[in-house]
């Protein structure tokens, strides 16, 4: 073995080695019609299905490392040895003996890596942004979306520049987030239509020279119908092959809601903050035991978790940004790589979510006490003031308070400008919260 | 002046004044149904379609930068200002007073820094996108689309790794390069439908407190009628306040595109490399004059600013990332920083095709005799052989040419497996470009 | 004009036009040695002195943008006929005659773009770290330091993971600042061995063809002493051309420096959030008018410019990286793209550090008393008791405090544990602010 | 376990855990100066050995993922009980006692997670640093330098802007990249005071609470000598916690060498691209069977896994910043991402370098046929007749053999400029690659 770098953590992803085994069981299906003996084809397509449940992998028939040929040819030729093999065991032949099913001239019959490969990461690709974002994005969202339905009557301070500033409520804070999220799903969506081009078809440079007429098309509509996703045929193999831009746009997506993560699960932690000294203006789950220091410490742990994640996705579109400028001529030699950290992107997203909508989303609470406590002790409360004493009135009694350390209606009071009815009357945070 | 941070060229990007200047026009007609003024109102629309034009830019009224408050305040008081200054002017009035016209009672009315720099964003960016980015890509695409055409039949050695491997057509080849640019169009109108919605309406903290009930919805639709671009008010104000994923998902497709231009000008100065020593297939018009030292050398430069164009976007999309992620609450702080980054991207990209396209792409030659010369002494021909005589007496061929230096014609003749009749009706490159 | 890319903004950075007359004004001094007439030399001498003082800068003479060959090397020709033609005009002939100074033969003589360029970009980054990133790095570091020895009495709550911890100083917490802003000016200082490597002498490819034995180190020692900075001639000139190493190494450093105002910024804009529902511990001078909508409203406005300053260079290493990254044999071609990259991030760290030292960091004040009122809050003073009464018991008044709301001294009376004087005694944040 | 995020390809690197066996094993020993029972520290030490040795980590004991609490509290927990368990073991106590040893008492003495975890980081940096990513990439310049001076007397064409231009040796160009790398030895080296420094002694928040006078320093003097690395206390405790720019730093010396490696190994395939239609100046080493389509076909693989690994750092090297920045107060919470990417980057590029040098840099040959051959033909030696027939009549001749596609001799003799003998020995490659 040539590339000896990194250990086991580096092995080609398993999402890669599945999409594989779809892809070469929807040739060899095709392939029937194109002269393929249907005894072997089916053998094929058996052994396929020994890939596509993981049987194959998890018995370590998938050693290889991402650090390889660019191409991903190792994969590719891998992935016709062990089903060959699968087939031959199958027809009751010799391991090894490339009879009666020769990886070359039957698994891989009318392919190449070149244009196999890329077809794999767009399967790969594909079917975790469905089987594995969307639920854990989807989730959250959810979560969030129910937060905001229930904290729609908690009436809090809003905060710009992170200085006190008029009321909102905290439900309509979380919709912010939730609808963070929801396009969020949008993004990934809108990428999707380059994502389901197949490069299939296309062979060695995306002429499709030694397939037939018909087979990258037909192959794409078996694809699309084992995994129902509608993929289809590459209008253009050339850019399918020689460029990873599909790729590199669905990173873009992911890192866009990395963004939205990272601003959320900071926004959570920065109100949970306290419990004495800060925010405080809600309370999650409390998972894991305290500090062996510290008694009674509660760290917002899966905060921490999601921005790490959230960092990690960022990271990764860049060298997915990277791989993909750097192809030459006909083909992108940075495959395994860009693909590699599209489906890490996809899975930390995926998981990252579940596991913070699981453990922390669901059981946040709201410190109504806390929230009402400080809101009335907000200097922004005076604006409410300004249609009835005027905006320099106001302003007296704001700074006044601010100088004085006293709170809105004390001071309002001791200048005389108005009574602790009136005050009572016109200040009312409940009334601050939309258009009039 | 609180921020002496850099010089001239960090001045808050024109098209963001344009935007307030269109935000302001729209805001002062709505109002009108609110209860401003007819008279004043009609004194800052005139006011305003001096700074939509550029008249009052150009003068010098708005010399901000983009290192200020996060926010924008700055700008947005900076606009409100000279537009009342410019309408107190129209109405007879005395500059500074504040009076008939306020600038925030009046041109201020209703909106916020908060709502209306987010909104002036999505409005500079949404018209950028149209005016600036659109007309290069597509102008690009197209030419090498025709030149695809022109290069129909120009059959040429496909490259794989770098490697020689079996033939395409140049057009075949420029094909993948126009299909790179027709889905960066479709990559960025993937992202429009978040672009165009607008913060208007969402005041200080998304709520909308102090404007009035329809004010938003307005006020997007005299925005889309002044733009011809089919903004709308956002459906949750507190997301448009507090983070700028849309702008961060703009940038990513920005981004991706400048993924697509880095290779097809790495490849096109690749492919015009020589003339005596490269690849020398194609020929670069020749702009500049050569160097003082050598005589006769042009350099591809339009690739050379292109691809530092795509270098920089690649950097500006960074920039964003990270300060769409680091907003606080109901506001995000990084707004001048982001929106510059993402208009400095769209005009070089649009820019730059531009000018590649005129002094590059509509000039490029194929060099004829060049590319049929080194394609004929390609070994990979070889596999045109393999239905005839075999995998393997085609390698042998392969090997025993490549060894001796030897074409591929005498080497087979040489090993008496074919004769020249039958080599020059078994391997004709024309043949190799497509499935049968 | 075949690069109509960007407007006025995208013009050449300024420290590149004077580090050209720097080199330019080494090269005739020490080409005089090999035979350049003195009067000749002398008139190029003074001609340069007008491009370093800025005069021919600003007189318009240097009108080229970045997007140019990546080679710079238009940027060297304009010099050299700017130069030749001023110096014509000292010496009394006619502008634009090339006589009797010639822009190749006396101005660019023994240089070629190729190696004056990346000189200038050398010259250019060195005086631009000295002149323009230390002071403002190194003030902003002092002030801290000040800042950390005024506040070293303040006893406060620490905070981990957002969340109250044991006490700290004030002054602690500022040291670490300042720390990171010195290892700042170290990690600067680090990268200059290699930044003082002058390509000069490499002309063309790197041979040094067209040069004399000795111009090389001659002109670097000259330009040394102009300066003030210790460059020598680069010990393998084809690495100064063909990459820019020493350029993305400088970039990495200013990406940290970045990254620790990025960290400080934050801290202290969280620090002073309030003023009533926020942290509340520093003040931060009142720079701005407040809210048009909201009396009082202060923001940290300078955290805010420096934390978007920080945002962009981030952004500005990625670019320097893909351009680093991308070079082609014996010349790297993303030349102007490079440096402007790491001036401008030069520029913005320096003067951001300058605009926030004066209007923010030396104005900053400690709430005291909300900084002892939390920190008296806070149970993590608990962690004191631990020695005296033992761990469970401690956690027992802690969480007891933490569900009823109490203070710890009256939990921990309520509970029967200790007495008010014991609590006094022992729980003193004081003694917790170091080893024993 | 709350944080299923990612499969085992997630785990925290193994270097951090030996990271933590060596701070463990020093901690025990100073610890007996204060007061630890000698007995209990042996058997902690020699529990460490077992960490150290890899023996725990491989029988499983250490399953925890980088997503979790970014201070990496759960690995210090994690490591206190293997670490105690297996001293109870040696002991005769009994597992999950914590009797005779306890995790926290006695493994944990005088430490907290917020300064073992960043020790650790440091430690296991430093040491793959020295012990992975050194020896790979002096092999790599090593063998770079050898060829150098193997080519130094092949003279070459040389390229600028991928255009011919004048001439240098091979071993000159080599040369370059052999610097290049000495240049990254230097880089990573300038980065290793601040890496040196250990938080040890900072405990929760940096002040050191809990510890002993004089631990910090015995601690650091004792991993330097388990290390051989001059490590020390680190002189500010606050930062060391707070943030990671010491990790930031390294990664960004990191990725100035992937910039480096991407350069070299670009370079290398484009001069060994062919064999017949590319460059073919190189040959590089045929490791892996050709194409199952295209008989000969070798591709330059160790290239391409070499510029995947580039790219791959300079992502993580993104990831790196953007953690980084994202530190709260007294602590930075995005410890085991941050340190997992720089590791994983050192392990790439260590990794990487062994096997590009192994399987592809040492076996690299010029192909000197073809060396001679274009470089003959190239139009760009007419510089070398400047000095004898002047600019213009060498233009003339570079011109006309340009158009008509002859060479310069021929075409000077037709021309009648100059005769063949005046030509030859005039024009010689090997007398202008240097000074004069």
């Amino acid at each position: 073995m040539n590339f000896p770098i990194g250990g086991i953590e580096e092995r080609m992803p398993y999402p890669v080695i599945v999409a594989f085994g779809i892809l070469k069981k929807a040739a060899a299906k095709v392939n029937i019609e194109y002269g393929l003996e249907k005894k072997i084809a089916d053998a094929i397509m058996q052994a396929c299905d020994d890939v596509i449940s993981g049987k194959l992998y998890r018995e370590g028939h998938f050693p290889l490392v991402i650090w390889q040929t660019g191409s991903g040819t190792q994969s590719n030729m891998n992935t016709n040895e062990v089903i060959a093999n699968r087939a031959i065991q199958i027809l009751g032949g010799k391991l090894g003996s490339k009879d009666p099913v020769h990886p070359n001239d039957h698994v891989n019959k009318s392919q190449s890596s070149n244009d196999t490969y890329p077809t794999a990461m767009h399967i790969a690709v594909a079917m975790e942004l469905r089987d594995r974002l969307m639920p854990g994005l989807v989730a959250l969202r959810d979560t969030l979306q129910a937060k905001s339905k229930d904290f729609e009557r908690i009436v809090k301070i809003g905060r710009t520049h992170l200085m006190d500033a008029v009321p909102l409520t905290l439900g309509q804070e979380f919709s912010g987030y939730a609808a963070q999220l929801s396009y969020g799903v949008e993004r990934v969506c809108a990428t999707l239509p380059r994502l389901h081009y197949l490069a299939l078809g296309g062979t060695a440079v995306g002429t499709g020279l030694n397939t037939r007429i018909g087979f990258a098309e037909k192959c794409a509509a078996e694809i699309a119908a084992l995994t129902g996703i509608p993929f289809e045929t590459a209008p253009n193999k050339f850019e399918a092959l020689a460029c990873h831009d599909a790729m590199v746009e669905v990173s873009g997506a992911l890192n866009t809601i990395a963004v939205s993560l990272m601003k959320i699960a900071n926004d959570i932690r920065l109100l949970a903050s306290g419990p004495r000294c800060g925010l405080a203006e809600l309370m999650l789950p409390e998972n894991e035991p305290g500090s062996s220091i510290m008694p009674g410490k509660v760290n917002p742990t899966q905060c921490e978790a999601l921005t790490m994640v959230a960092a990690q996705v960022m990271g990764n579109h860049v060298a997915c940004t990277v791989g993909g400028s750097n192809g030459h001529f006909e083909l992108n030699v940075f495959k395994p790589m860009i693909v590699s950290n599209v489906l890490r992107s996809i899975r930390l997203i995926g998981d990252g979510c579940q596991a913070f909508n699981k453990n922390c989303a669901v059981g946040i609470k709201a410190n109504e006490v806390q929230i009402a406590k400080i809101m009335r002790e907000s200097l922004m409360l005076v604006t409410a003031l300004n249609p009835h004493i005027g905006y320099d009135k106001a302003a007296q009694i704001a700074k006044t308070a601010h100088k004085e350390g006293g709170n809105l209606k004390d001071t309002a009071i001791k200048l005389g400008i108005l009574t602790a009815e009136q005050f009572d009357q016109w200040v009312k945070p409940e009334d601050m919260l939309g258009p009039k």
